[in-house]
């Protein structure tokens, strides 16, 4: 039986509808597994700076740190991306969160559903089976280098380190070894100096994991065998930027972005949050997938070491896809709500 | 009746081999037309660094400088890349020659050709009648700031002035005012203050385009984007890094990377190339497409102000497109050999 804090970020736009679904999911699982799992709620992204002028509030973040868990819902408002001018911006509460509590490995599974090949723009023989692991950097590279203006000039400065390279790699070597023993390093090393040294760190790391097979590509040519050939990543080891671009893109092989979950891990506390936005136009209409959501759920009760637990939503979850209890943009003929999506598959955990 | 002095750098790998079969298509159109045009071949990339030391050598730039013209192969070779310590590299010297040359503006036009829809990865119907120009700015940002190493840390430092945009940014919205009218930028505004700066300038520029609506776009979401609804892009805006990643990555459309031609434009002499890479696992075994590289013959046409000669290279390359003369990435069943799809297309040129 295990008690846990989890710290719930719902954020802005579908943020807080999706979340409410984990929630209820979680509950569920403690209630059939003998857990207690209490929430609490707190501000964070464009809700936060209405209220109280700043994306993370001392304290939000204070009480993550105190936390068993994070589970974030998504951040961002249009009123502040088309201003280039605005001074706070929400993305900066989730950059520096990200930072303070030293998240440094944003880990995304993207698996071609059998059920949903259909709803993917590619073409199903090229998906089936498709089925990978991306591990993003989170809290170096030109996210958080020096960055400035000038009236004429701007600038943004891409930094990485061997420490920084080193850690994530090892988890990604890790994963690989209890997967298909294959990890891809994504690059831009004809010709960046940050790219050479990832190179050369992971060429360096690699003998230590004899059994995986170790590949790199540039970043342009990811790009495009992600379409052509999906079936050939394995585990996908990238820096920040490059996988912020080609996590999103991957998506595209799930059939929806609303899908798929992240788990962003440090020393401190870990972080779970679908990748998809705030979705503003969708929010408050019950259309938001919270799939996404409750599957960031289950990394957080694998997290927990609480693997059946996992199991039981993820099997509940691939019910929930072949009744087709889905949201409008998986299920355009009878489509169910946000609610209906989220009790269907707490009721069948 | 025009007289051309055109400078080749057939490159690495298949380079060569692509390029000769460009040249033979522009011979057919100058014999046709009554145009002169000379052929001068120099040294660039791995080639040049085998024979000189120098991945672009003097003279070859010097004769760049004196063209009318510059048809490009493809540079690279892996002996390079897998090496982190490598002192010289291939595309040190295409870097260096867009930024002596001035080529500030990448121009990769992609189109969903009818008679191809079964070769993308991509469903037919979410790609049929998708017809972009991407705009790559060439010769700043990442690429080209300061970049270094310690033994245990590494940068790469992106900057952008508003000069830089601005120049490409009047190329992109003309393009749209001779196309449909719609004009996307691809940043990541939400991060980066060299995107906020990419967003305030196309915003300053566009009321002197009235007719053009203009869309912004954050990466990751436009890297998705190309791939769910390839349609929805007409003209396409964006930085050097982005540009890289997401022509790429748009290539898919077409359905063979050996089908996309680009043009580089700058103040001096502009250059044409096809999008490709050098491939080295396909030197010399004539299986390389030569239709990118011959379809950027037909950019650099364009670009003398030869229309009805571009259109006749483009009109024969549908003509070998709809009878299935195509190198065997297309053409799986009766697949014919680089020589045979460039002599097809000067023949009907
Ligand atoms: C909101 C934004 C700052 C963020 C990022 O770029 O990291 C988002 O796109 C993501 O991928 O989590
Ligand atoms: C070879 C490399 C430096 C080059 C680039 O990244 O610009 C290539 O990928 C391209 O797109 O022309």
């Amino acid at each position: 039986i295990l008690n846990k804090k989890i710290v719930v970020l719902p954020g802005d736009g579908i943020g807080p509808e999706v979340c409410e679904e984990a929630i209820k999911v979680l509950e569920a699982v403690a209630e059939r597994f003998g857990h207690r799992f209490t929430f609490e709620k707190h501000l964070m992204g464009a809700c936060a700076i209405d209220a109280t002028g700043n994306p993370l509030p001392d304290e939000t973040l204070e009480a993550c740190y105190y936390a068993d868990a994070v589970l974030l819902g998504a951040i961002g408002d249009p009123k502040y991306d088309n201003n280039p001018a605005a001074k706070v911006r929400p993305e900066q509460g989730l950059l520096q969160l990200r930072k303070s509590l030293g998240l440094y490995a944003n880990i995304r599974p993207v698996t071609a559903y059998d059920v949903l090949l259909d709803h993917s723009p590619l073409k199903s023989e090229r998906i089936a089976g498709a089925d990978m692991l991306i591990f993003r950097e989170l809290t170096g590279g030109i996210y958080f280098g020096e960055k400035g203006r000038t009236a004429d000039e701007a600038y943004d400065h891409c930094t990485y380190n061997r420490e920084e390279i080193t850690r994530i790699a090892h988890l990604a070597f890790q994963a690989a070894e209890n997967r298909r023993n294959k990890l891809t390093l994504v690059d831009k090393a004809n010709v960046l100096e940050t790219s050479r040294l990832w190179r050369e760190v992971v060429q360096g790391i690699a003998p230590e994991y004899p059994s995986v097979a170790v590949d790199y590509l540039f970043v342009d040519n990811a790009a495009m065998q992600l379409i052509l050939n999906p079936r050939q990543f394995d585990v996908m080891l990238t820096e920040n930027m490059f996988g912020d671009i080609l996590s999103d893109e991957a998506s595209v092989i799930a059939g929806s972005l609303g899908l798929l979950p992240s788990a962003s891990v440090g020393n401190i506390v870990s972080l779970f949050e679908p990748i998809h936005g705030s979705y503003p136009q969708a929010k408050g209409k019950s259309i938001a997938n919270p799939i996404a959501a409750i599957l960031s759920g289950a990394m957080m009760l694998e997290h927990f070491g609480l693997q059946a637990e996992a199991d039981a939503v993820k099997e509940a979850v691939q019910n929930a896809l072949r009744n087709e209890v889905l949201t409008p943009e998986l299920n355009a003929v009878s489509p169910y709500t946000t609610e209906q999506v989220g009790s269907f598959i707490a009721y069948f955990v």
